[in-house]
């Protein structure tokens, strides 16, 4: 057998392993035509990011001579001690459990290379984000696919399924706000999910990106992750003050904390000195800084959901079931006549000057095609008026 | 067999696999007793880094609302347009061949992860810098070591090795100024380490911090690396704007780029957007600004290196062999007495209040221990009336 060019080149069996972008970040990617809407990513609004306030930490932080020389330079591979105490106190966990990383991706990253062993399966949401098939390549593509319901991950399906001989080293959810489902996962079925981890000696990764952003509803709490051996609770920064920071945390078992800094430490020594520092003075001068800001965004997102939503059910009143999001990003909504093709209507609505993602982009079980039926939404980085035109952009598309 | 702790914790073998601190990591991150002088890291000195034009970059880029919401928020994985033209022209190259890193570890962990498969074997410099053999453990703990020579790495010695037989996947060297050994590599054997790894399809991965400090003597020139399609040419900000920014880069042939980018897009999606935005104004507001920033480093380390050797040629006229270096950040002297024994001589010294790493920590090759009889001092971030203190306790402990 010839050696393929990759071969040649030498490439690891990881870096041919890793698949090249399509579906989901092909489509956030493209270059649309001038005038379209995409409600493609969830990306935060450029007015709930905190442009004035980080202009003021930062001038402070540069006119602080000791505190500037310090940014500049190396610190703890496990994240500053400020940022670390912050963020402990608001997951409710010693300190010496919070390891900060260069946000939510680093974080699944890390968590699937130090736990799951290469080519291991780990069951995953279905519908689940691209994204964590995508980091989890770092190790492996065998996945075992769990339904997502209406209060989230199936916890029962995976107990049927380990019970009948399937092995996993890790299972993998968003518990709030999910993406692309927008359902949370219920309070009994997060103690169900740990127990379940004990009991057959596989971790959780628990992926938390829009937990702060909440509506209205009751929040499930995240004790059961942060009080459990088995679980790795993954959180970053990227919704509340900026994607651009590159800053998220990890919340870890004790026996996890000292073999994820020994990874990351080894891959890029510690996440910037700099971002840290602006965004511990951020957090920390001002103890009720960081909670204005989030209650601020959830204001813009609660507002913006209700406009498409509102818009939907005007324009499009029998063609989509849509269920109000608790709180997050997404809209999820149901293409409710069998006869409608997905893939043809994307396109039509591409044409009219609408994007958005295709529900079969998200499926993680090739023979399960509900989620094909769905459109992904988003709505937070678009205005009020933009939602409404992409309404009646997409309607015209039907 | 019983399991032990860490397979019954599920951790990855990647994650077993990595050391625990030790020599000259250890070494570093010890708390030294009060006024303990630390010749320990190459460390910027804090009057070479740049606060007052970052402070200003800084005020500028987050009063510009549109710049300011753009760096907070998500951008290309292969670094800022920009901040890669700039890189590209002062490395001769295409701006599509470079892609921006979270400094040189990273750039280091990702050329292991993308060409040098799990337990292959690598060339290395010996005496090595240690944090490369940390950063190699990711694929593979199997070395070649190759002496480092008065004009660098040994390329004859690795052409025997390979003419009888020995395979590598890469050669890893620091070309100029280098950790520890202080020597640069000569423009022939760059040239001939090209052709070697040209002949035997392995990569030559150079680590090149230091290349920006130079004192005096001729460049040895990067063009062979940059012109080759088996050089993964990697550098960073860290020796001249600060180890706190995390934001280096990558010189890749054409045909890993986009493996690269692969990889690093699934291991933290790309470099903070709000570093690049600040290290890109200071380096294009004012094209002279980063060799004015260079020309002031190197003008103050070339200053404390004369005065670290001017106080070593006076206190210990004998004990030591100093070659005064041609730039970047250490002295590499060499006891001439081989009835002294290193580890006494730095038990002594450490108590007299003075550290350096010991040269064992950089051996490469545990038989061959010409290292061990070496200190490497570190002068770059110790004003001279501390050196020349430093330089009068280790007289005292000889």
């Amino acid at each position: 057998m010839t050696a393929g060019p990759e071969e040649r080149n030498g490439l690891t069996a990881l870096a041919r392993g890793l698949s090249a972008p399509k579906g989901f970040v092909d489509a956030s990617m493209a270059a649309p035509a001038s005038g379209t809407i995409r409600l493609l990513g969830g990306i935060p609004a450029p007015a709930a990011l905190p442009v004035e306030a980080t202009s003021q930490a930062s001038a402070q932080l540069w006119q602080d001579p000791d505190a500037a020389v310090a940014s500049l330079q190396y610190s703890p591979a496990r994240g500053s001690d400020a940022l670390c105490d912050w963020i402990a106190r608001r997951e409710g966990v010693d300190p010496s459990r919070i390891v900060v990383t260069n946000g939510g991706m680093h974080g699944l990253a890390l968590a699937v290379l130090t736990v799951v062993e290469r080519d291991a399966t780990v069951a995953v949401d279905d519908p689940v984000f691209p994204g964590f098939l995508w980091a989890l390549e770092v190790s492996t593509t065998r996945i075992l696919p769990v339904p997502v319901l209406a209060d989230g991950f199936d916890v029962e399906h995976l107990a049927r399924q380990l019970a009948t001989g399937a092995r996993i080293a890790a299972a993998y959810t968003v518990p709030d706000f999910h993406n692309p489902a927008q359902v949370s996962l219920s309070a009994p079925k997060r103690q169900a999910l740990i127990e379940l981890a004990e009991r057959y000696g596989f971790y959780v990764i628990v992926d938390n990106p829009y937990r702060e952003l909440r509506f209205h509803g009751r929040d499930q709490g995240v004790a059961a992750f942060n009080e459990s051996d088995r679980a790795i609770h993954v959180n970053t920064f990227t919704k509340t003050l900026g994607p651009g920071w590159r800053v998220g945390w990890l919340v870890l078992p004790d026996h996890l904390v000292d073999p994820v800094i020994r990874l990351r430490n080894r891959l890029d020594v510690h996440t910037s000195s700099v971002t840290q520092a602006i965004i511990e003075r951020l957090l920390t001068d001002d103890s009720e800084w960081f909670d204005a800001i989030v209650r601020g965004a959830t204001a813009l997102y609660r507002e913006r959901s209700g406009v498409l939503i509102d818009a939907l059910r005007e324009q499009l009143p029998d063609a989509l079931d849509v269920v109000p999001p608790e709180g997050g990003l997404f809209l999820w909504p149901r293409l409710t006549d069998d006869a409608v093709d997905p893939a043809a209507l994307f396109r039509r609505a591409a044409a009219r000057g609408v994007l958005y993602q295709q529900g079969e982009f998200f499926m993680a079980d090739p023979g399960e095609r509900s989620s094909a039926r769905h459109l992904r939404l988003s709505y937070s980085d678009r205005p009020p008026e933009e939602l409404r035109e992409a309404v009646r952009r997409l309607a015209m598309a039907f």
